[in-house]
């Protein structure tokens, strides 16, 4: 069988941010903080009519004008996303249906007539698991072609501990044979456990108590029959629809961040676990750059320091980290483990395989499932504009989502990749954004 | 490449229904045109306490207990619903979850640990693709074996003309190779097209001007800062939520009963002509059954009738509708479609191939996603119990999801079909369930 994997790739965000010093400085901390200890410089914003799946959709035209494809020969659209618009309808349908009429003039009105359409849902790892199931539909049949889509607004309560993490975005990727950016491994470490780290729950009201109380408040007659009468003869489609029961779904999620980095470290480590049950790796020496999902721009480092470590231990490489740092006593771990973190050697693995991945989440922010693939897209762009040739490399893929499962896969650099990379001028148009700063800050960030 | 398909199938239907009779005596219609018209006779209720992730649940473990699987071979758990409990953590995490505990005592406390969790969302199609896109990984390997559900509960306004139509509950499958019940075919057949026959979309309202609206119908203050004043001293959680947006989410669907019939017959008619650019197919000679995505009993029957009667205008058949209801002429083309309709020719059509898969719907009501697969149990049980032989045949599907797109594919039954079928005794458990008429019908539906 041929190589599949990435031949094309095109994102879309936002063009409105909020820089983290505006931020910062609206909230009365210190934006140092955010810059260096989490890698923050920006968050994208929809701006007004933005969704998960208008930047879908024109992730999707990009791909397709920026490669010249054919809509046609496209097999399958598959979206992950947990911003979905609907719950029923895929948030795919209406990317493509808004894509198919821009290109209607050019191939017709139903240039996605037999294309299999579809949403998968897992927190930030749903993308993923639309490109999995799409590299397996497409080794079946060198014609095929698949696109894959990972589009989410990251949006958190007003002065919550996530405020600062928010973003916003889409990154399409085309699957195919012989592809010119990365060819994947056959093995996909899985970790899975259900954990309540991170949702998005419905949450139940009753109308007739809602107004009870407020009449209550307001002190007036709450009796049953007056919270009738009341609803019998309401204009408002809210009061008087049939249902008692209100279900109110918010776009910002109930999470718990030091209990969700844990869920995140315990299933990477499972995950690239089983990955090397499959495929036996020494990740050190053979990853020559690691791409993990990015809530923020320094997660990923300070998440695979402890898997670092344990590989480090495990071989020669221990006596690097000794001949720096000492070598460490049962007494003193956790020092040991400190100065560990900070020695030269970690430095430069995260200098080496995984700060050019971080460099993008820096300007967007978190994009959920579109995160991995923008590292990705990061850590390619910024090879292209330091010129180095990092062909034939091996790169490591650690994703997660909450709720929580993490997939381990592998990637190798084709030969073609700058070609595809360098038209795409990342960082040039992410720099093109405009800054919100010409009104009080809670205008925004409602 | 060996066969791959369904190896065992179990399910779960919530043990409460509503007859026909009884609502439609609580809605003073015609209970015969609910019977007659639709096929339908009860409708599963969830009890309290029930959802898509129990229904779910119980389905898994049902799969799991009835065919003394080990949990721990289950390489993927891929859940299609449109009826989902989370935005963000998928449905299927509950579900496995709830399992998971239960088989702790014999498997150990992690027996998903290294298993592919996931929801797919297409409307009633989500189940078909969560199926398809586990029969490729299946194929990769002859050790795989993955667990698809399809879990729903179909729920609609009261006195809406879907209220008819309402159901609930779970079918979970095991894809492996050399299946005992059947294995698919290679080809599936897409119709994709994005249309709003049927959505659950979010409803938007501003908290302010809801208060406002209250405030003024009861009389009082209204000003901006009377409404300010009463959110901030609020202790209700829904008034003193941060967001001014209210985003109200409902299970009951928007939909187009007439335009949804319209969007799947067209969607089928395209996925049944894709089907055949891949597999040249004579549709009326070698599918010996036809199963259907069902939102109630009868509608399979209905919406194929126009593509019968095309197969049958190509065919040697149309000898013989023409010899029992004459030659069509140019003038009365819609009085001979009723005729042909009504013909033995087409009665004979639905009780050999149709019939036998709908008469669990009639039991249950709209099923979503899990219809289809429902669908198939019913047509394998009732076999069972008529002892027929139907090793060998040819069964067609044709599943559709609203918003919208059709999957058509083939499979074949496996020799081993009558032993995993006899033990599940689908319709003796239908009968079991508990009817809901010792009070009124008001308090059961809403």
């Amino acid at each position: 069988m041929g190589k599949v994997g990435i031949d094309a790739v095109a994102f879309y965000v936002p063009h409105l941010y909020v820089s983290m010093d505006d931020l910062a400085a609206a909230r009365g901390i210190e934006a140092e903080k955010l810059k260096k200890g989490l890698g923050l410089q920006k968050m994208a914003l929809p701006d007004v009519g933005e969704d998960a799946a208008t930047f879908a959709a024109q992730a999707l035209l990009n791909l397709i004008e920026q490669n010249n494809l054919d809509p046609r020969t496209i097999g399958r659209v598959y979206l992950g996303t947990e911003s979905a618009v609907d719950g029923s309808k895929p948030t795919a349908t209406y990317a493509v249906e808004i894509v198919e009429n821009r290109l209607a003039t050019t191939y017709g009105p139903r240039s996605f007539k037999n294309c299999d359409v579809l949403d998968m849902t897992f927190a930030c790892v749903g993308g993923v698991d639309a490109m999995h199931n799409s590299v397996d539909w497409v080794k079946q049949d060198p014609s095929r072609k698949a696109v894959v889509i990972a589009s989410d607004l990251s949006k958190y309560e007003l002065n919550s501990t996530g405020e600062y993490t928010q973003g916003a975005g889409a990154v399409a990727v085309l699957i195919s044979h012989d592809p010119d950016i990365i060819s994947f491994g056959d093995s996909w470490g899985i970790g899975s456990k259900s954990e309540g780290d991170f949702f998005k729950p419905r949450r139940y009201f009753e109308k007739t108590k809602l107004l009870k109380s407020v009449m209550e408040e307001l002190n007036l007659d709450h009796s049953d029959e007056a919270v009738a009468k009341f609803i019998s003869s309401s204009k408002s489609s809210f009061w008087n629809d049939p249902s008692e029961r209100i279900e109110v779904f918010k776009e910002e999620p109930v999470f718990d961040g030091q209990f969700s980095n844990a869920c995140y470290e315990e299933r990477i480590t499972e995950a690239l676990a089983h990955f090397t049950e499959q495929s036996p790796t020494d990740f050190l020496d053979s990853w020559k750059h690691i791409i993990f999902h990015l809530p923020y721009a320094y997660h990923g480092r300070r998440i695979i320091f402890n898997n670092w470590l344990n590989w480090v231990k495990s071989s020669d490489t221990l006596k690097e980290l000794e001949a720096e740092i000492g070598a460490a006593t049962d007494h003193e771990t956790k020092e040991w483990n400190k100065l560990a973190y900070k020695s030269q050697l970690y430095r430069a693995f995260v200098s080496d395989k995984i700060a050019p991945g971080e460099l993008a989440s820096s300007e967007i922010g978190n994009m959920y499932t579109a995160s991995i693939f923008m590292s990705l897209l990061s850590l390619l762009a910024h090879s292209v504009n330091e010129d180095k040739d990092i062909a034939g490399d091996t790169i490591g893929f650690i994703a997660y989502g909450s709720g929580s499962k993490s997939k381990v896969f592998e990637g190798t650099i084709q030969p073609n990749w700058v070609k595809k990379i360098r038209a795409i001028d990342l960082f040039k148009a992410l720099d093109s954004s405009k800054a919100m700063t010409s009104a009080p800050m809670s205008n925004f960030i409602s």
